[in-house]
């Protein structure tokens, strides 16, 4: 008599939840893992779709393991096209949309993993969904711009919401001819960093021939895609809009799954919802952060993996707790690379922090080396104890991976006193005998004054 | 009636030694600073002067300030062609010999720094002072090396010794057309790497061009150039020698000094030497390394300016103790980065540490990322506790910045859980969703299983 094998179902089949069957069957061999997917994907790069549309690569470069690669090399039941519409978390069950034939069954479970991510917000602007109006989230999202590009020949952008996603698309389309327009309904784009650093986004859309207006309303997009603003009218060929993501979890009202207040699932560090053996993760769900010691709402695709991977691993019997994010972030816009981690002056100012920070810009190789670039750095820290809270670091694209080192400094909680003391590789080619990191530091010492 | 000012002697004006003088001056404005300098040039990058070869630039690029701007900006009385050719610590003086006219005279100090650097080895090979024959270590050297190049014209190049400026300078002199051998007498180059990792430099050599021969005795030089040695005869038209440096402190000797066995002087955690108001730094000492948790030899140019700067504020009444340095460099050859942090696997087991190592290949650019290249990974750790020890990064150049997340993971005491915990960067152009780093370490853990 063999015993009936551990079930573990995944609703969702990206980052989070492919992560979390993958880590379940490699540690529980003999674990049923079924993934339900709404889509036809699984497992891609989302965040590489705007090169993918800029370089016109084959959108299948951006698929890292099908769905049949799954089922064959790592025995996960994924089914593609199954919709997840409801949970009997009292009966452990789920309530599955076959979407071809609209057939509607039940799977039981032992243990529910929730990854059903994101989806674009669609404000409520009249014309939103004319054909030429885009949003990009997934897969599904850059193959149908893919194609509306070859078909149509857009030369004139209009990208309404000044975010990574569409920064990044700017740079893209830029590249393939087309004009773009950027329209911002806030005072200014990247509102999280610093100001004196922000400014050099601005000046590289500008040095690269993008335009970027802000306090823009739209007011409705036309048929033949003009876009009405109070700051006038802006003919487009093709709109992208990119206004934010909301927690794919609609599905779950009426269940006692506990949701924060943007609708993502609440989580422990071990990934579990309030609900046993029920957990998430993922753009749907809160993460922890290190340095608020409190959950955030950070979708990004390091976090995703994170979280489904230890998810899947606490499911399987591991009993370790998550280190937290320090919500590290960066993108590319056209030569600039622009990177954040931990909190900004702002940020830190509203967690009660007698904050200061300290910003400057330096060379990032070594004096008369002849390959010239700079980065602008800024550190924010706490006056009384010297601890570090954040950095960003905004400039040549080559040189902004020194967020990691940030990153790494406040993940083991470092004062300046320790940023300043850190040991960090020297050669002409590769940086100046100060690092910029270093150079930082030894000013905002002065500031923090241990 | 005035006090008479405290006097300042440094001797040796480049990295440590300027270093030293501005923080005094900065930190003590009365006081009177006096740096001994017996080349004509201070404060310069040495660092860069292979590639100011390779680049043909200006030899002056590479000063940073020169004598006169110390003099000028930071009231800073630097004597060139000044060499101190001993002391009298007892009595508080340096004898000095004024190289232009011979003339020796004596100086007080209250305080004195020793840092003079050190000279390359010369090994007693016949036919080593022959026309055509240098070593790279001053700038006048590379003020030497220049002018033969510009007048001479070489066309077949022989390194001896495969250490990394060697390396660079095949790099540079390679670029400028020559053809480039490397002799090299150990049994292979940069033994302080992982086989695995150094294997990429042989292969990098190979591909451009650069013909390297290990176990190489040399017998002599003729006066053609000629490098006879126990594998062969190889003409050269232009040699360059290096072959390891050599702490400058002969001055020292008879003194009450205390000097390591390489005749570096030996210094505590606030670069004073065993004698009162007597402090050092820079390549004529020992620095503290903070893994081993004891002093070491380790002549590079970042250390020399944290040892010049922590001695220099030390005088001026700071009471800060050195953190350490975590051994970290860095060198490029052609397009690899090549760079170490900590201790490698074999350094680790001779300490005494029950040391496993973890080598993964892994991209730096997301999946489908057009742009691809790639690094290799080690991570050396305490098996029982998971205590990071050291790393290795080689691949790519633009992707060996890993080297400083590695090092600032080992200065915070990092084991290999929270190295796995870390939140890096993400987005296609700059990592993959799981950076290189994160997937040694996710290998690493299964080693340490904490």
């Amino acid at each position: 008599m063999s015993e009936t094998p551990i079930r573990v179902v995944v609703i969702g089949g990206d980052a989070a939840g492919m992560s979390a069957a993958s880590q379940v069957k490699r540690r529980m061999k003999s674990a049923e893992v079924v993934v339900l997917e709404k889509s036809e994907d699984v497992s891609y790069g989302a965040c590489g779709m705007p090169y993918n549309i800029g370089y016109k690569a084959d959108i299948n470069d951006l698929v890292v393991l099908t769905a049949e690669e799954f089922k064959k090399k790592r025995g996960i039941d994924v089914r593609l096209l199954n919709e997840a519409v409801g949970i009997d978390e009292k009966n452990k069950k789920v309530f599955v949309k076959s979407l071809p034939s609209g057939r509607k069954y039940e799977i039981g479970y032992d243990y529910l993993v929730i990854a059903t991510g994101a989806r674009a917000n669609k404000p409520p602007i009249e014309g939103i969904e004319n054909q030429g109006v885009f949003t990009l989230k997934f897969l599904d999202d850059a193959r149908k711009i893919k194609s509306f590009v070859d078909e149509n020949n857009p030369e004139k952008v209009v990208l309404i919401g000044g975010g990574f996603i569409n920064l990044e698309l700017a740079e893209n389309l830029k590249k393939l001819g087309m004009d773009v327009v950027i329209l911002e309904k806030l005072s200014g784009i990247l509102l999280n960093f610093e100001d004196e650093l922000r400014e050099s986004v601005y000046k590289e859309l500008e040095k690269n021939g993008v335009e970027l207006l802000c306090d823009v309303d739209v007011d409705g997009i036309l048929d033949d895609l003009t876009v009405e603003t109070n700051k006038g009218d802006f003919k487009a060929d093709f709109i992208n809009v990119a206004a934010g993501i909301k927690p794919n979890t609609d599905f779950l009202k009426g269940s006692q799954i506990k949701l924060a207040q943007n609708d993502a699932v609440d989580v422990d560090r071990y990934f579990r919802t309030n609900v046993e053996n029920v957990y998430s993760g993922g753009d749907c769900a809160l993460i922890y952060h290190k340095i608020l010691d409190r959950n955030v709402y950070m979708p990004l695709g390091t976090n995703a993996n994170k979280a489904g991977k230890l998810a899947g691993a606490t499911i399987a019997g591991s009993n370790e707790q998550f280190g937290g994010i320090v919500g590290t972030s960066i993108f590319k816009v056209f030569e600039l690379g622009v990177a954040k981690t931990g909190l900004s002056f702002s940020e830190a100012q509203k967690e009660g922090y007698n904050a200061v920070k300290t910003t400057i810009s330096a060379p990032i190789t070594a004096h008369g080396y002849p390959h010239q670039g700079k980065v602008t750095i800024s550190l924010i820290a706490e006056k009384s104890t010297g601890e570090l809270l954040g950095g960003q670091v905004v400039g040549n694209f080559e040189g902004v991976w020194r967020i990691d080192v940030i990153a790494a400094a406040l993940y083991a909680g470092f004062t300046i006193k320790d940023v300043q003391n850190l040991d960090l590789a020297y050669s002409p080619p590769f940086a100046p005998v100060w690092d910029p990191i270093l150079v930082c530091a030894n000013q905002a010492i002065k500031q923090v004054g241990k």
